[in-house]
């Protein structure tokens, strides 16, 4: 990296750091900024820093938003005894898209992983169980659908099962227009025990 | 784009203006940057500024650099009479990698493209038809082997010549590797056409 000036080599390293960015494409988002006119480049670093400065954990559902509580959990239109239990903001989006749930979520900022050394008291568990003493009849476990994923489900019902709340988990199966063919065992397995009488 | 609070939309769509960066890549670099630490974004939007208010042309090359001279034109051990005309800084690095060449630069900074609009002015040809006023032996031109390229290397030709410099022209042919089979024909005929004794 010796073949641009130092400050040009610091930025490229510093975007190098980013997900998904690898040492070509920070060098061309590097000269792309310093093409950029300086008002665009002031607006992108501001937007960075005014949203490292607002955005928190809401009151309630502990998903990241600039206000004290979530523009869900304020909205009143929404169901606030079925609480829809996602890994992340970015799951809570997902389902957010498909525009159909009503209910409102708990976003746990992580999932159980004995291997990395994830415990139940490393995520947001502790806030859901005080929002459980509330009005609550319904708790969906959509947290993903992996080894971590699925660790959590099992502790999540197990913690939740003994207040007599309703524990649910969204379906495994094969995704809608996937070919069989390509889908791998374990998915084709659950699907079959998942099957539903039509 | 309603699924988050208005600041983390805001940074999500400053991102996604980025180039190669869609709207999941920005979505998932807006939660990457919110987890984390705040001296790490800030040492990143401090480098972008920081590029952003130092870096400029180098007097003498037109290369981007963070100060008057880069530093290739500013070494003793460099031949100055030998000039490698690219397109821009990030093919100069191209060739800094291979270690070998010893001569200097010039920026160009675009390449004459007439369906673009882009002319002769448009691009730091001036400059360089200044530095041929000193003691220059050879100028290579390095541009790319696109249409925009060889026009300007056509360009560059008819006007170097008058002045009794040699203009030489990087060799076009099959890549270090590449397999003939899945080489394009005008490619395989410029081959044929540079080809030199064994």
């Amino acid at each position: 990296m010796d073949y641009y000036s130092t400050k040009i080599t610091a930025l490229i390293e510093e975007l190098s750091r980013l997900p998904g960015i690898g040492a070509k494409s920070a060098g061309r988002l590097a000269f792309h900024l310093l093409n950029m006119p300086q008002a665009d480049v002031e607006r992108l670093t501001g937007a960075v820093l005014e949203a490292k400065r607002t955005v928190r954990y809401c009151r309630q559902c502990c998903t990241l938003t600039d206000s004290e509580l979530c523009p869900i959990c304020q909205s009143p239109s929404r169901d606030q005894a079925q609480i829809m239990v996602v890994e992340n903001t970015r799951d809570l989006a997902a389902y957010e898209k498909t525009g159909k749930y009503n209910g409102v979520y708990h976003v746990l900022h992580g999932a159980i992983s004995p291997a990395l050394g994830i415990g139940p008291a490393d995520i947001k568990l502790k806030e859901l169980m005080q929002r459980l003493q509330g009005d609550v009849e319904e708790v969906i476990v959509a947290t993903n659908s992996s080894l971590e994923g699925e660790t959590t489900a099992m502790y999540l019902s197990k913690l939740i099962k003994p207040t007599g709340i309703k524990v649910t988990r969204i379906a495994s199966g094969v995704p809608v227009g996937g070919d069989l063919e390509y889908i791998d065992e374990v998915t084709l397995l659950r699907a079959l025990e998942g099957r539903t009488q039509l």
